[in-house]
C-alpha cells in the first residue's frame, strides 16, 4: 500500500469481496492498515469486521466512527451484530448500543445475556415461521410480502399457536409443491431442536451428525426464539478444532497477526509448567547420580526411554482427546478401549524392547545393560498407553477439558517412569 | 443387544434416525453388530452406511447383499453414492456397479475417475440450472414439474446456452420475488466457481472464506458439471482438522473402533522414526561422556534443556502449520512472521535462562554451571523458535505437507542442539 496513490488504491480495493478485503487488512502492517481504512473513509464496508481476526478487528474498530458502526449493525442479521459486539469491552458496547433504535437495542442486549459460546449467542432472531394449517400458496405470498425476513434462509419452521416448533420444511420442498398443498403435509416432524443454553461445540456436533443446514433454537419453555445456520457452524468447527490443536501444543489464544509481546505472553505459561515437570524428571535422575557415575552409558541411553514413552503416550492421548471431543468414546465403550490401549502398549513395548535391547547389548557389549534397557522400554510404553487414555478420560469425568492439561500429565508421567524404571533397574540389576 | 429378544430390538432400533443407528453400530462389538444387521434384514436402511467409520462400514458392507446395495445407491444423490463406492476395493465396486442401470453406472464411473479428495469426488451431479432469460414464474413451474432434481437444494444456478455458469440465485430470493421478475435481475453475478480437480481442503477454505452454502463445480471448459454443498464441507473440515491433529502427533488413519493389531500397525512407524532421532540425540550425549563423568549434575540438568526446547519448538511449529493450512501465513507476511518468532525466542529464552540459570547456580552452589545452563537454554529456545517456523515453511515450499513431518525435524533439532550446546559449553567453560 503506497500512501501516494490514493485513487489507484481505491480503484483496486473497492471491487474486492468482503472476505478478500478482510484478508488484505490482516496481511497489512498496523500503520498500512490505518492508511487503508482512512483512504476508504465512508466507503469502508463494516461487514468486513465480522471476517477479521480478533486483534485486527479491535484495531479497525478503533479507527471507525461509533455512529457508522451502529448504522452498520442495524443492517446486519442479529447473529453477526452480536458477534461484533461480544468481543468489545463494556464501554465500547454501550457507546454503540446507545446509538441503536430501542427495539433493536433490547434484542441485542438479550442475546448478549446468553452465556458466551452458547447457542443463544450463535443464533439469529430473524427467521421464517408459519402455522401448519397454511398451504404452500399462502406461504409463498407471505414470503413475498413480509418485511422483516432474514437475508437468506433455507428452511421454514412450522409452529403451533404457542410458537412451539412442530416441524420443518426445506425451502426446496415448498417450491416443488403445488399451491394448495398444506404445510403440515410436507413438513418433517423429526427435528433437531437446540436449547438456547447449549454449548456451541455440542451444537456443532448435532449439525455434523444430522447433516443440518439450519436448526430451530428454543427457550426453556420450548418456544422458538431463533435459528442457527450452518455457516456459523462451519466457523465453530474450524475454531474448536484449531483450539484443540493449540491446547494440545500448549498455546493460548494466538493468531499470526499478534505482536511479539502478545505471543510471548501466550506461550510462557506452558513453558513454565514444562519447567516444573522437567525439574521433577531431573529430580528423579538426581536420585541415581551415584549409579550414573558408575556407568555413563546410562546417561546416554536414558533420554531414549523417556522420549519413546513420551511419543507413545502422546499418540494415545491425542486419539483419546479427539474421540472424547467427537463423542466416539463414551461410557459404553470406555472399558473396551482401555483394554485395547493396554494391549497396544504391550505389543509395541515388546517390539521396541527387542529392537533397542538387542542393539544396545551389541553396541555396548553388555547384555545386562541391554536387558535393563529393554525392560525399561517395555514398562514405559505400557505406562504411556495407559496414562494416555486414563488421564484424558479422568479429566473428562471431572468435568475438565482433556485437551487443556492431558499433555502435561502424560509427558510428566512418561518422563518420570522412564527415568525411574531405567535407572532403578540399572541400580538393582547392574550394581547390586 | 440381546440375541433372544428380536422383536424388542427391532422395536427399539427401527425408529432411530440414520445418524443414531450409525452411532449404535459403531459402539457395538463386531459380533453384536452382525446380529443386529441380520435381525434388521431388509429393513436395514443403507443410507446408514455413509455415516459409518471406515472400518465399521467395511464390515457392514460385507454383511449386505450386493443387489440391495445397488438398489440403495440409485436412490442416493450421486455424491453419497460415490462416497460409498470409493472406499471399496475394485472387485466389490465392479460387483455393485454391474447391478446398476447403464446411465447411472457411467455417471458414477466418471465421478470415480476424478482424483481422490478432489471437488469432482465431492460434488453431486443433481442440480438446478436455468437460463437467465427465464422469469421467477417459469422457474417455479419448472421446479414443480421436473423429475430429476436433487433431494434438497438451496441455490439455483444460472447458465448460458453453452452451460457455463453466469450467476447464482439463492432459493429464498426466488420465493421472495414476484412471478414476472427475470432471473437475470435477481441473480448474483459474483460467484465462487470450483474447478473439478480442486483439492477438497482448498474447496473447504473457499466455503469458509465466503460463507457459502453451495458452489458450482466447472470442468476445464468452464461448463457446469456439479455442485458441492456445505454438508459435505462440514465433513471435510472436521476430517482435515482431525488429520492435522493426528499427523502432528504421529498417528496414521486410526479410529477408536480399530483392532489392537490395526492400531499398533498405525503407530509403529512414528515410534520407529522417533527411535532414530532419539538415537541421534543419544549419540550427541555419547560425544561428551568424559565430561559427564567429571560432573554428574550435567546428566541431571541436560533433559531440561532438551525438553524446554522441544516444547517451545512445538508451540511455534503448531502455530505455523495451522497458519499455513488456513492460508493466514503466505509469502507476503512470511519474512515478518519469521522475524517475530525470532524475537519471541530471544525474549522467552532470556526469561527462562534467568530463572533456570539462577536456580541451578543456587542449588548446585556453582555459578559457572548456572551460566552454562542459562546459555544453553537461551541458545535452544532461539533455535526452537526458528526451526519451528522455518521447517514447516520449507516443507510447504517443497510441496510436502508440513503437518506430516515437521514434528520429527523440530524435536530432533531441539534435542541435538539442546544436548550439544549444554554439554559443549560445559566442556569448554567448566573443564578447559
Amino acid at each position: 500500500v503506497d500512501r501516494a496513490d490514493k485513487t489507484l488504491v481505491r480503484q483496486l480495493v473497492l471491487p474486492l469481496r468482503t472476505a478478500d478485503l478482510a484478508e488484505l487488512l490482516e496481511l497489512l502492517r498496523p500503520d498500512e492498515r490505518q492508511d487503508l481504512v482512512e483512504m476508504l473513509g465512508t466507503d469502508f464496508n463494516p461487514e468486513v469486521l465480522s471476517e477479521l481476526d480478533e486483534s485486527v478487528r479491535d484495531h479497525v474498530i478503533e479507527l471507525l466512527d461509533p455512529k457508522d458502526l451502529a448504522a452498520a449493525l442495524t443492517e446486519m442479521d442479529s447473529d453477526d451484530a452480536v458477534y461484533l459486539l461480544e468481543d468489545m469491552d463494556e464501554a465500547e458496547q454501550r457507546l454503540i448500543l446507545d446509538q441503536l433504535p430501542a427495539s433493536e437495542r433490547a434484542a441485542l442486549e438479550q442475546s448478549l445475556d446468553y452465556p458466551e459460546y452458547s447457542a443463544g449467542r450463535l443464533m439469529q432472531r430473524e427467521l421464517v415461521a408459519v402455522p401448519p394449517h397454511w398451504d404452500v400458496g399462502q406461504t409463498l405470498d407471505y414470503l413475498r410480502e413480509a418485511e422483516e425476513l432474514p437475508h437468506e434462509f433455507y428452511e421454514i419452521f412450522v409452529v403451533d399457536p404457542a410458537y412451539k416448533p412442530v416441524g420443518t420444511v426445506p425451502l426446496s420442498r415448498v417450491t416443488r409443491s403445488k399451491r394448495p398443498v398444506l404445510i403440515s403435509e410436507i413438513m418433517e416432524t423429526e427435528q433437531t431442536l437446540i436449547p438456547v443454553e447449549m454449548d456451541q461445540e455440542e451444537v456443532a456436533l448435532q449439525f455434523t451428525k444430522y447433516d443440518l443446514i439450519s436448526a430451530a433454537v428454543v427457550d426453556e419453555g420450548g418456544r422458538l426464539v431463533g435459528v442457527v445456520t450452518v455457516d456459523d457452524i462451519v466457523e465453530v468447527i474450524s475454531e474448536e478444532a484449531a483450539e484443540d490443536i493449540r491446547l494440545l501444543a500448549g498455546l493460548g489464544e494466538e493468531s499470526i497477526s499478534d505482536s511479539v509481546l502478545q505471543t510471548s505472553r501466550s506461550r510462557v505459561p506452558w513453558l513454565m509448567v514444562n519447567l516444573v515437570t522437567a525439574t521433577l524428571a531431573a529430580a528423579v535422575i538426581a536420585l541415581f547420580d551415584a549409579t550414573i557415575e558408575k556407568m555413563v552409558a546410562l546417561a546416554v541411553l536414558m533420554p531414549i526411554v523417556a522420549s519413546m514413552g513420551g511419543n507413545a503416550g502422546t499418540q494415545t492421548m491425542t486419539v483419546t482427546v479427539r474421540a472424547l471431543a467427537t463423542r466416539d468414546l463414551v461410557h459404553f465403550n470406555a472399558r473396551r478401549t482401555i483394554a485395547r490401549e493396554f494391549f497396544v502398549g504391550v505389543l509395541n513395548g515388546m517390539i521396541f524392547a527387542l529392537i533397542l535391547g538387542g542393539l544396545s547389548a551389541l553396541l555396548f557389549g553388555n547384555e545386562w545393560l541391554g536387558a535393563v534397557f529393554a525392560g525399561a522400554i517395555m514398562i514405559n510404553l505400557v505406562v504411556a498407553s495407559l496414562t494416555g487414555i486414563l488421564i484424558p478420560l479422568g479429566l473428562d469425568k471431572l468435568g475438565a477439558d482433556p485437551a487443556v492439561s492431558s499433555a502435561v500429565f502424560v509427558t510428566t508421567m512418561t518422563d518420570v517412569v522412564g527415568f525411574f524404571s531405567f535407572l532403578g533397574l540399572a541400580a538393582l540389576i547392574l550394581f547390586y
